[in-house]
C-alpha cells in the first residue's frame, strides 16, 4: 500500500443505471496508481522508494511497552482508557499538547485548551476541515506541488485545488498574492475558503517555508480575508516539524497569527512516534472548535480514547523526547545515504537535479524535461524492472495552477535502510541512464 | 456526550454570504439534543439513562494488559503493530474474525477471507456504506424506530430514510414488503439502495428479529432485488449480538443469504470488550470490497492498526469469550433491575408499558399518548430536575414512515449501576407521574 496514493479523479465515471453505488464510489473505483501499486506490491523484492511510512526498526516498542504499564496500572484509570471518551478529545492530553505547542513556539498567543482537539491521525483532521469549511467548487490554494492526500480530500468534496508557486524555500508569497489578485480579478475570490501548506518538510518536495516568507504569507492571508470579507483559513500541516536533521527549527505560521483566527495547525504523532497508534491534533480558530466537532461526532463520537491515554503517558513519561532524538539520527543517516546515492548514481545525468531538505521523509528529484517519470512512461517501467518503485511527482499536483511537472519523482527513505537506499538508487540510476 | 446523538437536522440552514462554513457545517450546527445533553451533562449529580456507554465498572484492563504483553513482547512483532497496516485491516485478526463469525452461525457460506473488512468501529462502516451506496436522494428503509446515529450518517449523504413498521419481533416482514410495493408503484424503487436493521437487541427498541421472519426478510430483498434489477442491500448491524442475557442465539441475517451477495454484516467489539479500543469489522459482499476499500482509503489508510493487533491477541489468547460471559452476568442483573424498577415505578401508569429484551442495552418505553416525552416537553424538564435522563424516542424515528412517537423513551441500563439504575427509574416515575 501506498500510503493513501490518491489518483486524479475521472472526469467521466462510469454511467451505469444498474450499479448499486454511488457516484462517489464510481468515481473512486479504477484508480490507475492504486492498482498499478497493488500489482507492484505484489512482488516483495521490490524496493519500495514510494511508500510514506515511517522506519520500521525504529519503532519505540519499549516506550509503548512502558508508557501502557502506566495507563493499565491502577484499574480506574485503566477503564477511563477502555471508555468511550469526548469529541474534542482527552482532556489531559489536550493540556499535554498545548504545553508542547507552546514550549516549541514561545511567540505562540491566543491558544487555548478548548481549541485544541484530538483526531485519528492529523489526515482525519483535514478530512474534517474539508468536510467543515468546502462546498463543491470552493477553492483551496496549494503549492504545486503538495500532499497528493489532501488533494484526495478536496476532490472527495468536490472543491477546486489551485495550485502556488513553491521552491526550495517553500510557497513563494509573490505568487500566492498574484494568485488571489487573479481570483478576486475573476470574482472568484468568494470561493476561496482556505490555503493549505505544510510548513516543515513538504511532502513530496522536502522544503520548508523559509524564516522571511512566513510572516508574509500570515499577513497575505489576513489580507486577503479583509478583501474578501470573511476569514480565509491558512490550514498549517505541521506532520513532520519534529523530523529536522539540520538546521534551526522554525517559528509555526499559527505563532505568527497573533489572534489565532486565521490560521488552523495540525499535528501528528504518525511519524514522530508511531503510525499504527495514529493519533493527531489540531489547533483550532475559535469559531471552527464547534463546527469541527459537530462533523466528529457525526463521524464518530471521539477518536478511540485508548490511544489518547497512550499518547498522553507517553508524553508524561518523558518517552517522546528522547525516541525522537533517537528517530533524527537514524533519518539523518539514511537522508545523507540517498543523498549520497543520489549524488553516485544521478549526478552525472545532465538536467537530473534535487533538493537536499533538512528534514522529514523525502527528496524530491527533477529530471531532464523530456524524461516522463509517470506510470505508463519509460522510466517507471524500467525502474520497476530493476526492482525499484518510486511515487511520480505529476500526481503531487493540484488540477488547476502550475502544470504537472511529468519529469519529477518523490523519493523516500522512510522505509528502507541504508543498504537498501544505495541499491534502490542504483537501479533508479541505471533506468534513468537507459531513458537519458 | 450522548453518544453521537444527532438530531433531525434543520431543513433550512442559515443562509449568511459571510461564513466561510460549508453547507454541510451550517446545517450540522446547534442541533437542539446536542446543546441540551450538553448543559444537561454539566450536572454531573444526573443519573443518565440516556448515554449507550458501556458498564465501566466492567471495562477489561486485566485482558488488555495481558493481551498487550504479548503484543509488544517481541521486537519483530511489536514493531508490526506500530507501524502502517492495510486498509483491509490486519490479516491475522480478519483470520479470526472470520472464524468466530463462522462458529457463531454453522449455516454461514460464501464467507472468505478477502470479504473481512476491519473498521474503526462498525460505526465507520456504516458512514463507508453510506459513502459507498449512497447519492442524494436514495432511499434507506430502516425500522421505525432505528439507531439514530445511522439516521445522522444517512442525512450527511442526502439520503432519504423511510421507516418500516416494527414490533416487539422486530422488522415486520409484511411492512417490508408493502413498502416496497408502494416505492414500485411511485417508480421509487430504483432510489431503494439498501435496509438497515439491527438484528439483535435493536437500540433504541432491544428488539430482536424474530427466528421465522429472518428468511423471510432475506427472501423480501433478494425478490425485490431482482424486481429492481440491481441489488439491494441488507445491511445488517450485529453491535449487540454477544450480549444476550437469556434465550438461544438466532442465525443471523447473513447465514440465511446462501451466496452473500445481499446481506452486508457489520460488528463491533466497542459494546463486547471496549469502546476505548474501538475495533469493528464487516463481512461485505463480494463486489463491495473494492469500493469500500476505495472510500476507506481515501479517508485513513486503514485503522489504527495497533488497535488490531491489540484485539487479535485479545481473541488468541481467549481472553475473549470469558470477558463476554462476566459481561453478560454483570448486564442481566442490570436490565432485570431496570424492569424490576420500571414495575415498581411505573407499572401503575396507565397506559405507560415497557418491552422485555433478551439481550442489549436498551429498554423500550412507551407512555399514555398524551405525554409528550420531547426535549421541550414537561416530563424531560421534570425528569431533569429530578436528576434524571433519558433520550426522548422521537429522535428515533426516521423522517418518513410511520409517524414519530412522541410517546415513547430510550433507557439504558449500560452506565448505572443497580443503584443507580433504581434511583433513576424512581425519579422517572415521579415525573411522570406529576405529568399524569
Amino acid at each position: 500500500m501506498v500510503n493513501g496514493l490518491v489518483a486524479p479523479k475521472r472526469k467521466d465515471p462510469l454511467a451505469d443505471a444498474g450499479t448499486p453505488l454511488s457516484r462517489r464510489a464510481r468515481e473512486a473505483g479504477g484508480q490507475p496508481i492504486g492498482e498499478l501499486m497493488h500489482r507492484a506490491l505484489a512482488r516483495p523484492e521490490l524496493i519500495s522508494l514510494a511508500a510514506g511510512f515511517v522506519d520500521q526498526a525504529s519503532l519505540p516498542v519499549e516506550a509503548t511497552r512502558v508508557a501502557l504499564e502506566q495507563v493499565l496500572a491502577e484499574a480506574t484509570a485503566g477503564k477511563a482508557a477502555l471508555q468511550y471518551g469526548t469529541t474534542l478529545g482527552f482532556p489531559r492530553l489536550r493540556e499535554l499538547l498545548l504545553a508542547r505547542m507552546r514550549a516549541a513556539d514561545p511567540g505562540l498567543s491566543a491558544a487555548s485548551l478548548e481549541r485544541v482537539i484530538v483526531t485519528a491521525g492529523s489526515n482525519q483532521l483535514l478530512h474534517l476541515l474539508a468536510d467543515t469549511l468546502l462546498d463543491p467548487g470552493d477553492i483551496v490554494l496549494v503549492a504545486a506541488p503538495t500532499y497528493f492526500v489532501f488533494l484526495g480530500a478536496l476532490a472527495s468534496v468536490g472543491a477546486r485545488s489551485l495550485g502556488v508557486a513553491a521552491d526550495a524555500q517553500g510557497l513563494v508569497p509573490e505568487s500566492l498574492d498574484e494568485r488571489f489578485a487573479a481570483l478576486a480579478r475573476s470574482s472568484e475570490l468568494s470561493r476561496v475558503k482556505a490555503i493549505y501548506a505544510t510548513s516543515y518538510f513538504d511532502n513530496p518536495s522536502g522544503a520548508s517555508i523559509e524564516r522571511q516568507r512566513r510572516p508574509r504569507i500570515v499577513d497575505l492571508v489576513q489580507r486577503w480575508s479583509q478583501q474578501a470579507k470573511r476569514t480565509i483559513y491558512l490550514i498549517e500541516d505541521t506532520a513532520y516539524r519534529e523530523l529536522r536533521y539540520e538546521g534551526q527549527d522554525l517559528p509555526s505560521l499559527r505563532s505568527l497569527d497573533a489572534t489565532g483566527e486565521h490560521v488552523i495547525l495540525t499535528g501528528s504523532f504518525s511519524k514522530s512516534f508511531s503510525p499504527g497508534i495514529r493519533v493527531g491534533w489540531g489547533l483550532l480558530p475559535p469559531e471552527l472548535v464547534q463546527p469541527v466537532c459537530d462533523q466528529k461526532q457525526n463521524i464518530d463520537f471521539g477518536s478511540p480514547n485508548f490511544n489518547q491515554h497512550l499518547m498522553a503517558a507517553v508524553l508524561e513519561s518523558g518517552l517522546f523526547d528522547p525516541h525522537v532524538a533517537e528517530l533524527r539520527g537514524r533519518y539523518r543517516q539514511k537522508l545523507k545515504a540517498m543523498l549520497d546515492a543520489a549524488e553516485r548514481h544521478l549526478g552525472k545525468v545532465p538536467g537530473a537535479s534535487w533538493q537536499r531538505p533538512q528534514g522529514g521523509l523525502y527528496v524530491w528529484l527533477t529530471l531532464p524535461p523530456h524524461v516522463d517519470a509517470g506510470l505508463h512512461g519509460r522510466l517507471f517501467q524500467l525502474a520497476l524492472d530493476a526492482g525499484v518503485l518510486y511515487v511520480p511527482g505529476e500526481y503531487c499536483y493540484p488540477a488547476e495552477g502550475p502544470k504537472a511537472a511529468k519529469n519529477t519523482v518523490r523519493l523516500s527513505f522512510g522505509v528502507q535502510d541504508e543498504a537498501g537506499i544505495a541499491r534502490g538508487m542504483k537501479a533508479l540510476g541505471e533506468a534513468l541512464a537507459e531513458v537519458c
